[in-house]
């Protein structure tokens, strides 16, 4: 007698999801070394506190520090099974802020509250949903805290056109996760580690007014499918050719799509050299969003527009520095005569984040 | 004076093999967490017990637990040097049977004894090499166990064609293996950490006469040969572009083939969702084969069947399940009408698995 | 109003560089384990201290040991940001010298002193720097060491083809650096371990006079990016196909070229089961180069040449050999008809290095 057939439905879909509902997300991770080595180093991150160990505890860390784009994409992918497992887009991040920072061997876990449904107006299957999500490390441990906090938008199916979705909305949790920072220690040689940085990303030499056109480009290859399996974050579209040589139709490009968190890491990792160097962290992501798809065989350039700076309300070592960081690639267009491209060559935005920074004063960190 | 040149043979002949020789494997491997990543993370592996270390921890082991497949194909590549160096096709796969954890840190050394040798009558330059091979870890160590022990059967060629090669065949060694299992603790509040592994994949929700059909599938790019390069593997028909164009007639597909291993442990992760995840180990692998071989470029899907469930005989928390895994991929073909793939596509098994698990009972695990 | 745009110069230029200008370079790597298993094992390294801990210990090391190559590119990468991010090609490795082991968790750091410079007669845009580079590893710890040295000379661009640079030249300095042994135990059964190395490479199987052809290749794919960046070498011309697709007349073979680091450390894996395997380590590489470019699709071969054997001065279980290291890859050529190629193909010589090994004697590590 033939086996009897079972496929199961996988993710949620709009209809699925319900007010205040929450979400303890499957899996967990532990960060080991070798996740990461091939995350930091694939971004291109340059601050030696997640390069060089020496550097890291002098400045008061346990040990390398996780970069916060490695900590963003690892919790970010422990939500994609149970919230954007149907997804058609991921549409912003909303107030991601940062708290305890994460070492290698701790465990992230993360929950997700879903706040509002929105059904579409135009079109019948989709609609979009508000989720707020936390990611600790160590459950239970003496050093459990809270690492990250974000909220998001994404656009989902329906499973049945035809069901009707009520919209609603309630309010994100208060959630506290500011940016743990090590104590400055005035005893401490700071200066002597200087070089280890680069030498002109300091507080004082970031100009509001300005936009820094980071220098370096990454060429991203199929290498995106086994980065993305890596973060747990098993979506079709990132790891299956196969599904989408069924219908390309149905599928942006006719090939698989780069999971968005890899152009979000790499375009952080860009900006290493002229204003992530001499961060001690990142306080907070206040929205950002993917603006175009990227494929294998595109690169990534990146830029930085400084906003504004402050000084640091507890810590005079530090300067607060609000930027907005871009992410382009570039395609060809026969007709294109830019300004930004090389003729024949038009610029495609693909990334855009509102990103704030806790970055050191030379007065207190450099000669 | 030119140099006189050395080119040496490699890799043993049908006619080298002899009745009952040892062969104690060249390297060894230490569990690195870098090779622990790539392949627990590559395989799209889901039991939480090799990605969060709490969930290990709480259930009585000492850390993230290596998936059987990365200790079978850790524990497989250590042998390829000496037996299928000169191998045309891996046959079978025999009585494998997991033994103790292996942890991050833990060194694999494997040995191998011959079993027996029988001459193809069909074709004069080749034959099948059978062999039981043992892994042990830690050797001299407090912690030294078998981790693993099995038997294949592999067709390897002869050097010399006209050499006479007598049949021969001694029975297989008694080694003592099963599978550890950790003390199941009443006082601990597993279900606590049930939310970390899937809902409907028990003991009980396990049901005899089913074929899950699961959803995910992976596409395998040249990253096979990376891959297959860190377990030790170098047989060059999978990281030898150079001497398949120079006689394409003689290599399968005229390109690299992928490494046997590979299909074996992606079968093994993408069965997880639905009957991986809550089993605590595997006992057996009785019988497995490879029906196709895999390229890069190939998607690999997965399906099990549920052939019976059983009480396991010393504990009443785990109940054992016999499985049969599926491999398969697909490839066009303009006049398939098939009932198992869209028109115009064929479905090719690649792989089969006879699989034992033990399972935790939601009883016991969860509320 | 629209942001003032930023664009820095990267890297020196062959004006900037003075006689005795001394650079503490950037970032400074932590060896993780992930690192260590990504290069070790892409390597095609056979050398058991790499592979497995339990032989390591044995021999008298504290752990899994950084194989030479892997140290060279490591110490080499840091270097790459300062001297030739706005090179044309590196010309020549110098009295390379190892000196302490690596293990993992080991902080490496870099600094490089400038020695000469001289503008070339017939380019009027380019010259040839000399340099002098040092890699300590834990600096400010009680295991703070030499780990190598190095001299290399690399032709590197002008910024301003009309502006005259003096040649110079300064000595080099005398750097304390040799390699470091672990103790020969006469109370150590290294016999009992000596099936985990390869049994015809002991000092006495090593014929002067013999050219070694490496029976494996390696096909190297678009992984050379990832693996190129990991080691923080982020120079352009490896990572940045945009770049040269606006360009392609500027670069060679209009492709992303490989980082010679990768060739280098392949072919020293590659020579690992025929002189690798029972080094204890490398004494010193006192020239090398590189001789044609490699690019993503080649396959590297290597060759070994043993040109002299010495007795160690001070180790009874030691010898010293000298030899030549070759690498190379095959082209179509259709006119050829070479002694060293197939019909039809001609080799083309990549790489070569002269490299002394301290291998062990049969006599006191066998049977």
């Amino acid at each position: 007698m033939s086996p009897r057939i079972i496929r199961k439905k996988t993710g949620n879909f709009l209809e699925d999801f319900k007010p205040g509902q929450l979400f303890r997300h499957k899996g967990g991770k532990t960060l080991t070394e070798g996740l990461f080595a091939l995350f930091t180093d694939f971004s291109m991150a340059t601050n030696p506190l997640s390069k060089n160990a020496r550097y890291a505890r002098a400045h008061g860390y346990r040990g390398l520090v996780c970069p916060p784009g490695l900590v963003m994409v690892t919790a970010f992918s422990q939500t994609v099974g149970d919230i954007s497992e149907n997804a058609r887009a991921n549409l912003e991040y909303i107030d991601m802020r940062f708290g305890a920072p994460v070492y290698i061997g701790d465990t992230i876990e993360v929950e997700t509250k879903i706040l509002g449904v929105r059904p579409s107006s135009s079109r019948p299957n989709l609609g979009i949903v508000h989720v707020q999500s936390t990611a600790r490390k160590n459950l239970g441990a003496e050093d459990e805290a809270v690492v990250m906090t974000w909220q998001r938008k994404v656009q989902v199916y329906k499973n049945d056109d035809k069901v009707t979705v009520e919209a609603f909305a309630i309010d994100p949790d208060d959630i506290e996760c500011s940016l743990w920072l090590p104590e400055y220690d005035a005893a401490t040689d700071y200066a002597a580690l200087s070089h280890l940085s680069s030498a002109d990303s300091y507080f004082e030499d970031l100009e509001v007014g300005t936009r820094i056109e980071h220098s370096r480009g990454r060429t991203v290859t199929d290498e995106h499918i086994a980065l993305t399996g890596i973060l747990d974050n098993t979506s079709q579209v990132h790891c299956n050719q196969q599904m989408i040589d069924w219908n390309p139709k149905q599928y942006v490009g006719g090939k698989l799509i780069i999971f968005g968190g890899i152009p979000f890491i790499l375009c952080l990792g860009l900006s290493g050299p002229d204003v992530g160097d001499n961060a001690l962290g990142e306080t907070i992501y206040r929205t950002g969003r993917h603006t175009a798809p990227l494929f294998a065989g595109d690169t990534v350039f990146a830029a930085t527009e400084i906003l504004a700076t402050h000084d640091h309300p507890e810590r005079a070592d530090l300067g607060l520095v609000d930027t907005r960081l871009f992410g382009h690639k570039f395609a060809r267009d026969e007709d294109a005569t830019p300004d930004d491209a090389p003729e024949g060559w038009k610029k495609i935005p693909i990334f855009e984040l509102d990103r704030q920074l806790a970055v050191k004063r030379r007065s207190h960190y450099s000669r």
